[in-house]
């Protein structure tokens, strides 16, 4: 079967990450509905938490995201949930992400109408961020998840800046859930040779946008394995490319006398970030994804 | 419609570059054959040649091949054929070359399979070159071509080295083809921040096989709009791979106080090719290209 024309990608976060049956049915929840395809399940148990990745047709999609809620609304309850991750909902975060013949603006307008679907039919207040933000505070997560679950819990009904953007202003067991839109999201970690977890922490500093670097990166440092470890959330890798954190982070590392031994990518990453590294590296100019044989073959034989 | 599951590319050469009509009905009998999809035809007048890029299914691919050696034999006399490029027929190269789910082996049979038509229907002389060649001085074409159209006429019949593979030992106005399979060929050029040839010639010495360089480039130094450029075949990527061949160049450049500009990929590239690039820059040791979101996709969607 050829690729539709039109994919987004959905990454709904679960506050379930321990039993396996609740977590069973929110995937069934969605595999319900025809062209949304699930590209991975993981969960958590420490965090008591499940994060799904699926792709597929936008319409198709939200249709799915909404049976999916319901199921985690019906099956999860918050003031019974515990667990190390933040969170304000059965279903906590919903992001939408363009991916092939959808714009960032197609995808605001998914999260509007599923935000608008959740809060009307199932009485959850719902909250839009990053892209689909209707106030500049509300781009950023960790301001709408302030106090989680059990301080929202008030905070809706007094405080008139945590009024939601659909739904009642009050919580019930399956708490509020965020929905919004933003770009792919690459987790990428650049391993030192090093023990010395120290400059991994300096390095992570000098990277990430929190503390003065660049724009689309957070990097945490930490020990794995013995080794230290820059790990990172790329939020927009058009803008702020793969290339560049790397060659920022071998600078910084050449400063404390260390050197990258080597890097991973955790999960997928589209393949117009990895072309662009190539591109970069190789000083090709006027390169374009056409001139990929499989794209170009796409092209001729797959329309 | 979903690209095939086994596909080979094949670059056909024929010895026209000034009638269009002629090349025309060649191009004609290619697209007869379903499940064969043209990419790209090039004409060169100086050379009087064109090269033609073909995808399609294997057996489809032998049987257009086949048809158009019939048809540019019937329309090419070599006796009245003049160019600057060397040839030895009408179609004077035909090379397979192994895309998905086909190996060089898998080419290497579709070459002697058409080699051994065109031999005995055609009444045409085929040599079998590189990975299909059955001697080893036949695997270099240069060899094969000794002398070319002219020089041939007599050497096939007195000379034993040069008895075909397949056909008689006696050339007609359609001379003799050269049939085989080989890897993709990446055409690749660099460009230094200089005006002076001499060291792009310097440095295409120093990278290429021939002169004791690297196994599977071919180079040139050359001036191209006023700037030095090292133009090159790469004929093994997966041998010989992009980066290394850019990192030689790069530091053969310092060495006379150059260095590149920018560089070009002429045609097409494999996905492969550039994965491999962004892999080595970003020393991603575990990667795999199902990390790359459009592979997956066709993975979980497209089968």
């Amino acid at each position: 079967m050829a690729l539709p024309q039109r994919l987004v990608e959905c990454v709904p976060n679960f506050s379930e990450g321990r039993r396996q049956d609740v977590i069973d049915e929110i995937v069934a929840a969605i595999r319900s509905v025809p062209r949304v395809w699930i590209l991975d399940v993981e969960s958590d148990p420490d965090h008591n938490r499940s994060v799904i990745t699926c792709v597929g047709e936008p319409e198709a999609v939200v249709d799915a995201m909404f049976r999916a809620i319901a199921k985690a609304a019906e099956l999860i309850n918050l003031d019974e949930h515990e667990g190390e991750h933040p969170r304000i909902g059965a279903t906590d975060v919903v992001p939408f992400v363009p991916l092939r013949g959808v714009t960032m603006q197609d995808c605001v307008e998914l999260a509007r109408l599923l935000g608008q679907r959740v809060g009307e039919e199932l009485g959850i207040p719902v909250y839009l961020y990053e892209a689909a933000a209707t106030r500049p505070d509300r781009e950023n997560l960790a301001n709408i998840r302030k106090g989680e679950y059990e301080g929202l819990k008030e905070a809706i009904k007094s405080d008139p800046d945590r009024a939601p953007d659909f739904g009642p202003r009050e919580l019930g067991p399956a708490g509020a859930t965020v929905i919004g839109a933003r770009e792919f999201l690459i987790a990428f970690n650049v391993y030192l040779n090093t023990d010395d977890v120290s400059v991994a922490k300096k390095i992570a500093r000098a990277v990430r946008h929190s503390s003065g670097g660049l724009r689309y990166v957070k990097a945490l440092g930490m020990l794995v394995g013995g080794q230290a470890q820059v790990s990172m959330n790329l939020t927009n890798f058009k803008k702020t490319p793969i290339f560049r954190v790397v060659e920022m982070i071998r600078r910084e590392a050449a400063r404390y006398g260390c050197t990258i031994t080597h890097s991973e990518l955790v999960g997928l990453t589209p393949l117009e970030a990895m072309l662009d590294v190539a591109q970069w590296y190789l000083q090709l100019d006027d390169f374009t994804a056409s001139q990929v044989l499989e794209r170009r073959l796409e092209e001729v034989i797959g329309e």
